[in-house]
């Protein structure tokens, strides 16, 4: 298996870049949801290629058709079914590349793995397009949400070594949390934006591509949901956040500054806010042992830089097993983070949506 | 749920600090395996406590009794018991903290979690004596893995802010990646482990603590172990790490460092040596795409300061809703991650044979 | 969740009677199966409406379309996606029924269940027209099975009480196994298959419906494939089967005949058979602990009558909760059981791959 | 895998029957049961060995020691662990089936599957032994079900050819539900009773076992609970009972008995009762389209008779590869209905919490 994730709000999402078409089922959407389908589309263009110059020039409108689930304005309970044909594909981009591997990319690994019969075109199911059934998910796991007032949001936190400001881990509003969304460029601090516009340009023009960190966090999540060892929100979380292409890391609340704290400065005192126990600090990030302790959930993302670049790279032809240099053409983003800042919201908010599922879906059911 | 884990190499772990005993059931431990017991203690010796004094005076010999799955020296395929009785329990000491929330654990989320049932003597099924039911059950993928050539290996990365020498991420051997398990102090470079211990040392005298980072390698695995999005070796290895006590974050090769870097530095370049195709570099830490590419898998995990210390803290009681200050007694390590250093082996090692059960038995059943 | 089934081998079916459509993905079919597609339509036409005066009026080409997961005339291994699109709905027909229990139906305890939320068109994701992308998938389950020699059959063992000749328990060859399939009407005795269709008529000209049993068989599976308690052939086999619409028993080997012969009787003699260990007899089925034995596995199936008749039923309004009198309308077959053959003959083949899949994948990969 | 079972309720159940110990690791029990560990006691004592001449004169106390998740009286909401040491084994019996098939047994298969490596000591993991633990789970789920007023009960229905009184479908009351739990044989006519032990004497004294039928039945369950296609009941429930021992078929409701009816005698007319939507019959056994209707769950269990019997029978060794006559001697029920009762209670119970937990958690909470 490669694409099915879930225990109670379960995906199983499948295409290619350059097949017929991509898509997602997911089991388990509670019925009765009133799916507002113009968000979804608000929220799938914030993925969508084309959108300036950070992307790439693919332009695929994304518009999902929903084949089941949905009838009536609400989900029917069962299986949600939702697909996104394929348009603009050049499929002859890829010719070369069936039997060369792309230095930072999965087709030696996905050759080795499916002893060729992979579909190598636009890089397959390995693609960062199969993030857009994911965001599908996630616009409806993020509605899910609002209705119980847990809200996700997320930004550009570093782009090629430029920081934006950082949510603010214990008085984090809705609106800060939720402006970059509305922005052309998705960050707190707008000239931080513009200076990772410009590195991006930079590195573009050099025929390179940039990496960078998404910071998100969620709020509204009450005390009380997850579980010791296993099934914890870090483990639940990474376990799908990984499953973003690019992603090399990931830490929540102070994460791996944490490891050079003392235990005096990273322990959160807790203490009594307007009637509710909170912490005054929370280098935990709004999880501990595994559970949300009601404070703001706060968790990093490391992406690696985009790794097609045009530059000449040395590399093999693992068919015919020679060496070989490759410049790579086609239409790739130089940087990944802007688009994937959705994306990275809609892994944490299935992630959130499974682990309340599994453990007191009335909370989701609530309207 | 919580603590049941795996597709294929399938753990059920259970236990609290002070209770009867903890233990693991494994189910999916391939029949014929030759479990060498005297291998099995000595790996668990490195994570018991009192073996120096960076770590809490509790003495636990920890001997795990074999309930079933193991006969006539191997194992017979079906599910793999075993026990460890809980003997030093000091349970007084943890009266005060039925209803004390101890900054950075997780006393007051176990508490909204399970309604107050919990039980809460040494943190319960929340405690760090968890990880020794883990080890059992890395102790035996190690030795699954070994009969094929794949080795694991980890080492104290950081400890305080001091550093030990890195794996060597291309040229990594076995002797290098098994040495720390054998020094007293799991490092490469003996003196920067004496800084650490001296550093340990120095915050346990102020009643304070220090976190750290545990690097890990894994050599001899063959490429093409993992899947595209969520059953990347990544997705399982993390789902798995973030269930130790005390992990806020991971990262697989260049990881967070890659974020910072261009395309054209973190891309390895492919090149064929001794006729096998290979990578000059590996900031991808041996994964691509989900799927090992054959070079040394390399992960870095993160470790937050020891949260019990016993300066004076602020805190909640969270039956009573009153604010209050808590010294913590009680034996406590005042840093976890030179314990912790042999539980991040086992989590890889049992991620690792839960991928290639799932994908490639045969591979396990090789002697 | 309800649609997904399956550790290695995992479905996630979608779609209902009169929505856009109904599909199914499959995750875990291995890389390379060449897939032949006018063999997975001439096993769909089998279960396809309108065949015979035996079903529905209904026409659907049940024509699947591959999404993904298929090319250049392989399976590539990541997710096999198809997609049936709903052609001949008459919805109308239903507008009643959103608040009338159909007898025998899932109209009340689907009310229930999705809070009135669900699409009760033609039945909804509850119809047996869910049995297409369940057939789509068991099509390609057969033809990996077959790649091995392992070959799947079933027939109309009874119908309204008239008996089919039986599969010969011991001496099962292809040939016979395979007959009923290329038969308009699935039986092995001609005859008998006349007299059900005589039935199935006569009891559609009262208005009425019939019920039947299955019976299936698999030849060539090795010995071996299976495990103790949960993971079972026969676990695995009727999680799968009693997702079939109007199953309501199943029995492997003697099953509910065994319980009443005595230990003598029904314990099958192993001997050696031109070099082989077999048995004399096989009333288990060719199942002993879950596992198989080599010998033919045998399993029958047991359908209701078509719940969906003309005549007058008393039944209640369940959203304004009184009685009233039901005359249903629409197309139905008087009888599911002819077109179920190939759906057991799916369901069971799919089993039987997931179980190889999880446990020998590589005796699926050979060619 | 094998021993591993559930989604919400999770089992995991290890031991042979001549090592160590048995024993099972139940990972989400919710908080807060008040268990009565003399009740656990009660079931327990049902499925015991040497209660009457029906049964092996094996003795075993069966006491489950609990291990983990219960403190202060109170389920803790983390795994609960109980473990049952074996206590009367005679392991030379079995020397000699190491290489000998009984027939009816799961040795040759399980000597396949487990590459020799198996414990065949009394039939190892493969003995009814391991329903032991199994019925502890069951226990556990029956007092968490009876604080929501759902009752379970089970009878020997057939042994030996004679019948005990049906439950009464309709109108089944919780006396008649629980009255043959509290008598020495589990009949409602205790002259069936007392017909059926003397066939099984008849069978004991000629070296012979006989099989027979448990039917078993839930009061209480609201409708709503279940899901189409593969988490229905029907699905759940029969994936469990499969893993006791000599299980070779299961029926829901009227089961192979609907087969032979028409839709007119078979659909359940609904009506309205106390101002509750209830049927007139139950030939649905209380399951339509996999979700409770609120009336009782009727479900039949067939076993096959006691594969170890004392007379000489022909089989193999299949070390040797040689054909064999083989007399088999140890202790043996010669016939396992008797004490099946209880399991088929337990498993029953365990699929029933785990559709609940899935679903609708809150539902069990309730005190």
């Amino acid at each position: 298996m490669s694409s099915s994730w879930g225990k109670s709000f379960h995906l199983s999402i499948y295409g290619e870049s350059h097949g017929a078409g991509i898509g997602v089922v997911i089991d388990g959407v509670p019925a009765g949801l009133p799916l507002d389908l113009e968000q979804v589309a608000v929220f799938m263009r914030r993925r969508a290629p084309g959108q300036n110059r950070a992307s790439t020039a693919r332009k695929e409108a994304d518009q999902p058709e929903i084949l089941s689930g949905f009838h009536n304005g609400y989900t029917t309970g069962t299986p949600l079914g939702a697909l996104i044909r394929n348009a603009d594909t050049h499929s002859s981009d890829y010719s070369e590349l069936a039997a060369t591997a792309r230095p930072g990319h999965a087709d030696y690994t996905g050759f080795v793995r499916y002893g060729g019969f992979g579909d190598v075109r636009g890089g397959g199911h390995f693609s960062g397009r199969l993030t857009a059934p994911l965001c599908f998910a996630g616009a409806v796991a993020i509605q899910l949400l609002a209705r119980s007032g847990i809200l996700i949001g997320a930004h550009a936190a570093r782009i090629a070594g430029i920081a934006d400001t950082a949510f603010e881990p214990v008085a984090l509003d809705p609106q800060t949390l939720l402006y970059p969304a509305s922005q052309p460029f998705p960050t707190l601090d707008e000239q931080a934006g513009a200076q990772m516009l410009a590195a991006i340009e930079s590195a573009r023009m050099v025929q390179d591509s940039v990496g960078g960190v998404v910071e998100c966090a969620v709020l509204g999540l009450p005390a009380g949901i997850g579980s010791p060892m296993f099934d914890g929100l870090e483990n639940v979380i990474a376990s799908l956040v990984f499953g973003i292409p690019a992603v090399k890391g990931i830490e929540f609340g102070a994460g791996f500054a944490a490891a050079e704290l003392r235990g005096s400065q990273n322990n959160d005192p807790f203490c009594i806010k307007d009637g509710q126990i909170c912490t005054t600090s929370n280098y935990a990030g709004g999880i501990l042992g595994g559970i949300s302790s009601g404070m703001p959930v706060l968790l990093r993302v490391a992406f690696k830089p985009t790794p097609s670049i045009a530059q000449p790279q040395q590399t093999v032809d693992f068919r015919q097993g020679c060496e070989k240099t490759l410049s790579i053409h086609g239409r790739h983003d130089p940087c990944v983070v802007v688009r994937a800042v959705p994306v990275v919201e809609a892994a944490v908010a299935i992630a959130v949506v499974d682990a309340i599922l599994s453990q007191a879906p009335a909370l989701l059911e609530s309207q």
